[in-house]
């Protein structure tokens, strides 16, 4: 019988406008905070400073490091680490996408010792600043996990690491924040979203927690996932992404994920002009297709969560019609690609495939077929 | 659009054996215990001994209190509370069923102040002992939120209360100690667990995290609820009902109950003999009928959750289905009664429906379809 342990002690605020809390919550863990973004989009949107504006009237001194850029490198956490401890903030604020949200997680970490932040993926971190997380895209269900990704700028590696200590004390999901999201950041995001529920509900971890996060993220994906991409100011689809991407982050805080995380993370650490989400896309079928055999019965479940209609099909049948509704959606989000269409060099295809294990060696682990180095070249050959 | 908060901090252990962690949990808390525990069940199971023992192991004194009654009374918290405090314990540990689960997180309430327990439903705790559930049954959920049900002995009054102090820090929920758990037992905390995400599932707060746990549950309950019933030595159906108990339980933390619970309350409340699954599976069907109209489209998604056939039915009657197919489970359950099998007099009638409203206005307030104190009456009078 599977034992298993199930904690997260997030507190999520949900809907439309409820930024404007983030004062009210900053103020009880500091007066004092870091905001962690990017350089662009939270600017261009008048998000960052509505924020500062929030903060201040509740009482809140903000600082701003706007430096993370997308596939944050460990020289950007290890100079706002530096900035929070000079600045002898409370709390460490994220705002923005995965990248400024996985990047404050980890800065909280920093923030603490004295330590390089890459020495935090061999140390267990005990401590962290306290961290809000306010998210602009969905997503990367980073808003209400312990996770963060790192790429260390001198070798392309870009691993994930986690720590109890590193939970958001409080995820704002606010909707309307997400209207202005790019078409590309609503269909790579969108996509990575799907890729989390595919791995967390094949993978050997799940159990039936992460399975009804799963379970409830298919439903909503379902009549979502288009629609936000097509029709962008539609408030409903957005929200129902919002939810979708906060359910999807919780089920992979239990399950972890798979090969196409394995694969993707150094496709990105290497080159990292490519949108993770972009990177999944072009790795999901041929890992799908690696994966049927081991886990036909719930390629069948995610099918019918999904709501491809079965009728007249065999088994194997509906089993594969979950691959060709992945390469729908991807058409549809105009993300039909290949690797090569993404830059990537084919000779750097064996880096990629070493680093696969030596970074994501928990991500192989968990995932359903079992894998070896030979194997995954193989699917990033065939999806060149 | 939708705006709500989700938080729940409880660290769930799960699995055959997770008991044997006991020891090192409870040493997080403090060296020095009061388990809450009933007068029969856990010393006749062995189960007692053996958490003390563990206890023990680990450097933890146990104080017991084994007074808690089905249905518990706040004299019996307010006794437990007075040992706690006057033994200094640093954590409580509740152990049994629901009701010793419930009362050790008022028990946690109680001792932090030197007021009745009685007083905190209209005073808002704001600190409480470190509680950890070990639930033997499945359930009431109440192993993994923060509500508390207690009776006033006095008047029949029986009012659930919860505040953000009343989670309990960890869950220990272990199958292998549901083996030992009675048919009858079995049965009632089982339709306990269906009513839950029914009510759940279709109350106005109901939101997507809510019907994710509530969707996993029904497909748990699709095919462990009788055959735990049938067979009670299936650890594989223990272990499921206790999945679905949990998911229940998080559940209606999130989204609450409705008339269901409403009605039951003052029934067990009034009639401290009647156990709670028993007294709502009396009253579940009249009171399904009367939401129908309010929720037609969710007791399809109920029916085809629980894998009733569709083939050749209406809208309406695949809704009624969802009724059909209750009754059914009542009959397999052996629960297929009436208010008056119970002992319910029928001039008390009037009081419990009076007392639905005063005691569990929440509930009331939380139905899909709006409901007065005379229709209460009809549902009971109908169920009688």
């Amino acid at each position: 019988m599977e034992t298993f342990n199930i904690y997260n002690p997030v507190k999520i605020h949900f809907g439309a406008g409820v930024i404007g809390e983030a004062g009210k919550i900053a103020k009880k863990y500091s007066d004092n905070a870091l905001i962690v973004t990017g350089r662009n989009s939270m600017q261009k949107s008048g998000t960052l400073d509505r924020l500062v504006k929030i903060l201040k009237n509740a009482g809140v001194n903000s600082i701003i490091f706007d430096g993370i850029t997308p596939n944050p490198t460990t020289s950007e956490i290890d100079s706002a680490a530096g900035v929070a401890r000079e600045k002898k903030v409370g709390l460490v604020i994220g705002l923005g996408g995965g990248s400024p949200l996985d990047s404050a997680k980890a800065v909280a970490v920093a923030a603490k010792g004295d330590i390089p932040v890459w020495n935090y993926l061999k140390t267990p971190a005990k401590e962290a600043l306290p961290v809000i997380t306010i998210v602009s895209t969905s997503g990367t269900g980073s808003e209400v996990n312990r996770y963060s990704v790192m790429t260390n700028p001198e070798t392309g590696e870009k691993p994930g690491f986690g720590y109890e200590c590193m939970y958001p004390k409080d995820a704002i999901i606010d909707p309307e924040i997400m209207l202005s999201m790019p078409a590309y950041v609503t269909a790579t995001t969108g996509f990575d979203v799907f890729v989390h529920i595919f791995e967390s509900f094949t993978g050997k971890a799940r159990n039936a927690f992460s399975s009804a996060y799963c379970m409830q993220t298919f439903y909503l994906l379902k009549d979502n996932l288009i629609r936000a991409y097509k029709e962008p100011d539609n408030v409903e689809s957005r929200s129902n992404m919002a939810l979708a991407s906060a359910l999807a982050g919780l089920a992979i805080d239990i399950s972890g994920v798979g090969i196409m995380h394995a694969m993707e993370h150094p496709v990105s650490g290497n080159y990292p002009d490519i949108a993770h989400g972009a990177g999944l896309a072009v790795l999901a079928v041929e890992s799908m297709k690696y994966n049927l055999n081991a886990c036909k019965r719930d390629y069948t479940l995610m099918a019918h969560h999904l709501g491809i209609k079965r009728a007249g099909k065999s088994d194997d049948e509906y089993a594969m019609s979950l691959i060709e509704k992945t390469e729908e959606m991807l058409t549809a989000l105009n993300l039909n690609i290949r690797l090569k269409d993404l830059g990537v060099k084919k000779d750097k295809l064996p880096k990629i495939s070493g680093e696969a294990f030596t970074t994501m060696g928990f991500a192989i682990q968990n995932n359903p077929e079992t894998i070896g180095e030979k194997e995954v070249l193989k699917i990033l050959e065939n999806s060149y």
